[in-house]
């Protein structure tokens, strides 16, 4: 797909999908979706971003149109010929619970990422949601990684969990929701899942709570931050994406990573995630602007502050 | 019981109970339990407090010793022929939900609270969990009340709305859990519903979240502050009552309430909420120092700063 003439601060791996999804207000199908567009879409606020992944022959030039309007560089993006992944969910009223529709793999099946040329000498990487395999198949491909991010779901912890202890050892950062933090290390304290996960490799786990938000634990401490409280939930998918394509955008563009440029991630990582579940698929980051970006940062800061 | 010769700064009414307790670990029988002890005892940490409460013919003389130790007022506390209260319980290994075993009211089903000259004139109230009916009458008492706080429970939501909303009325702050915010307003997002709780008439409302931490509502704004990360959970039973314990006790001792007090109340409610979980009954809290008290509320500062 698309080439950006520049090299990129960051690349992510993930899927790429088109979903149909049900809340009890909107039946929406045929959306942009899979962790990759959310990623990057979040990510391209504040960071020059790559993609990797796959797409079937079946995908819309209008998507790759409205995906690349974030600035985000596709090369990365492999078209195949078959079916593009497909994923169908119908949301609890509470819109938190969800229950699966449908799932068909289509190209995403025998996926085998390969990294751009212009992208191996970036130094943050964000390994997304993809058969932990394939996270270190592409990861090997880098010359210049430096901080390495990885996201994970409870499938491979249930059916590949060997290969992702081996990737773990690779990664800086591990993000997880906190039901898989429990799953993988057999124990139910946060504060305990954090002690075995940082004995893994990653030297920063982040497990998320969804909407009561992050803890964010290192060998040096603890921060935790709440989800930004959303008034117009509209559609929850992606939210974990947006959410950790944020924070690998934010610490790209600051360049280091340190416990307050991390604090500070998480901020804008709650704030993007916040905005993006305020529509369905990338349609209200579509129309986010830094100032949107810069006004919710600040009330979240204020909501959070003692003082 | 016990009088003290000076003025209180705050009242606090509430239950008195005699409780059993099982985890996955212990099994504790005749524990001192109900609100009241577990929200004087954390308030007694910053404030001089009075108790309102009633107690049956077999209350042990060690109960009211180790609660008097606190240096708590317990004057209010009545003494009548009959059993005092009786509640157990189970906690699921989750130490989240928790199976009801066992309420036996006893001398609390015919309590009607009578407020001691001492506290009358008292500026600060706490008005615990019992019948809203009974919330109203003792506040009825007072003749110095200027900052009045309303602990109540789903089971009064369900059985007495009517008179729950009477005395919301005549309140300035509103505690109480999320599912409880949820099952009194008929909304589920929590904005939602602490806009439609600030119309009943209180100017604060505090939505608990149990280990996701609370958050506290008011017209000029929002503050959510996590839980402090327990790591030695040992039982759960009283955290809320704790909580609003401390919270008033806070405020009583500063002798005043606007945004950035309450937010400090907050932070030191967190804390001798977590405090309490560390044992059973008052256990934890009574070994408690002023200076545990300091430095896990400077720790509980930390985690939530995002500098």
């Amino acid at each position: 797909m698309k080439t950006r003439n520049s090299a990129v601060d960051v690349w992510m791996v993930g899927s790429i999908g088109i979903d149909d999804v049900q809340t009890r207000t909107a039946n929406r199908k045929n959306l942009l979706g899979g962790s990759l567009p959310f990623a990057t879409a979040a990510a391209s606020f504040f960071a020059r971003v790559g993609a990797v992944g796959v797409v079937g022959s079946d995908f819309p030039c209008s998507f790759e149109r409205r995906w690349g309007a974030f600035g985000i560089d596709l090369q990365g993006v492999q078209r195949q010929a078959g079916a593009t992944f497909r994923w169908a969910c119908r949301y609890d009223d509470n819109m938190i619970e969800r229950t699966t529709l449908k799932t068909e793999l289509g190209v995403f099946a025998d996926f085998k990422p390969v990294l751009p040329e212009a992208y191996k000498k970036a130094p943050f990487v964000l390994l997304g949601n993809i058969q932990p395999d394939l996270q270190l198949h592409v990861l090997n491909q880098s010359v210049g990684a430096k901080f390495v991010a990885l996201d994970t779901m409870n499938l491979w912890i249930d059916i590949a969990k060997p290969s992702l202890l081996k990737v773990l050892k690779r990664v800086d950062l591990l993000a997880l929701n906190d039901g898989e933090a429990r799953q993988l290390t057999g124990r139910w304290n946060l504060r305990d899942c954090a002690s075995a996960l940082l004995k893994l490799g990653p030297s920063y786990v982040i497990i998320k709570k969804g909407e009561h938000g992050a803890l964010l634990f290192s060998k040096k401490g603890l921060f935790i931050v709440p989800a930004y409280p959303v008034e117009r939930l509209k559609d929850p998918t992606g939210a974990g994406d947006s959410y950790a394509g944020a924070l690998m955008g934010y610490l790209a563009n600051a360049g280091k990573v340190d416990e307050k440029t991390l604090r500070e991630a998480l901020i804008y990582a709650s704030v993007l995630a916040s905005f993006g579940v305020e529509g369905f698929s990338l349609e209200s980051l579509e129309h986010l602007t830094q100032a949107d970006i810069r006004v919710r940062s600040s009330e979240l800061k204020r909501i959070i502050s003692v003082k």
